[in-house]
């Protein structure tokens, strides 16, 4: 499979926890971090998620807001993964900025060039990647 | 109404599934394919909606994944419309893809570039459009 | 903390509803409007929110939909900001659109170009920023 979703973290189901309507599964990656997505019922089963099974990640680059300097603050958002900038690519409004992870995955992120200025993110720069867990799309090789 | 949201697609509501918080409400589109979204009890009210109800499915371009060669894998995501390229529009960093469906109805997808590169859109290629119907808005005219 | 999020509204928690898996807190803000956010009841435990707790809300600009006319619609996007269209800048294929609230905070939103046009957005435009509570990373300085 081919996707547009720049960001595609592989790992392991760590963990399910079944709510009432929604489920939560983390999947954890090489580096330790882990990913927490919400499904329904109907897609824990369709896609047979089990801890211990395989499965990825999708996360569009337009859903992840980038953090700097966020010592003081806490946020409600389930996904906060911490990396190194890589690389910073410039447009007429917005730029893509690559976020490497300790595990060496890169989690790409689109976001304003008023932004990228503000925060001043270019190589070497510590940042942490935010994104809801209900904004995560997980996917299963059959 | 008008409005930014790149993609209205208008059907009548197929099925309303209750859950114990959030509702899923179905949009039969013309060709058959469906939009699945969940609404809060609230806004399942508050627009009236019932099985049979015209409505429509608002969704962002930059909400939309696209898939292509999407043999031997399954997503969580619900809602997976099935079409053929009409056009990409290329800018500095994004691009802009239109995705016509067998409605004739247009999906457009904003994407990175180098997305466009490896799945070759271009006109004529099959592409899957995937969005969560946790990001769909749906609206009625009243 | 800085955030690559362009939309950080700031106000006091007014209200907190109990759901069966996830809670809904509303930020009020300057001009009496307010932003709605789902969480999970982890998260409001965790930043320990309570109904009149200093809160802001970050919203992405790609996840704001601009409407305009909208006299005789109804969507289910639980937040509806009304303003006036401050400032245009034009990409290749999107442009940043700063709408001014009655509060005078103000509300960025992403939009292709195309969108543009066909809403007619420029300074002085009336316009209404639509964005899901699902959408809202709620945050508080510890």
């Amino acid at each position: 499979m081919l996707t547009s979703a720049r960001n595609q973290l592989s790992g392991k189901v760590t963990a399910i926890q079944r709510g009432a309507v929604n489920d939560e599964i983390e999947i954890g990656l090489a580096d330790g971090q882990k990913v927490v997505a919400t499904l329904t019922h109907n897609s824990i089963e369709s896609l047979n998620l089990k801890v211990g099974s395989d499965a990825f990640a999708l996360i569009k680059a337009s859903w992840v807001v980038l953090l700097t300097d966020n010592a003081g603050v806490r946020l409600s958002a389930r996904n906060q993964l911490s990396g190194t900038v890589q690389d910073v690519i410039h447009g007429a409004v917005n730029s893509e900025v690559a976020l490497k992870l300790g595990s060496g995955a890169i989690v790409t992120a689109i976001v304003t060039n008023s932004s990228v200025q503000t925060l001043g993110l270019a190589p070497g720069k510590a940042a942490t990647a935010a994104f809801k867990a209900s904004s995560v799309i997980v996917g299963v090789n059959v």
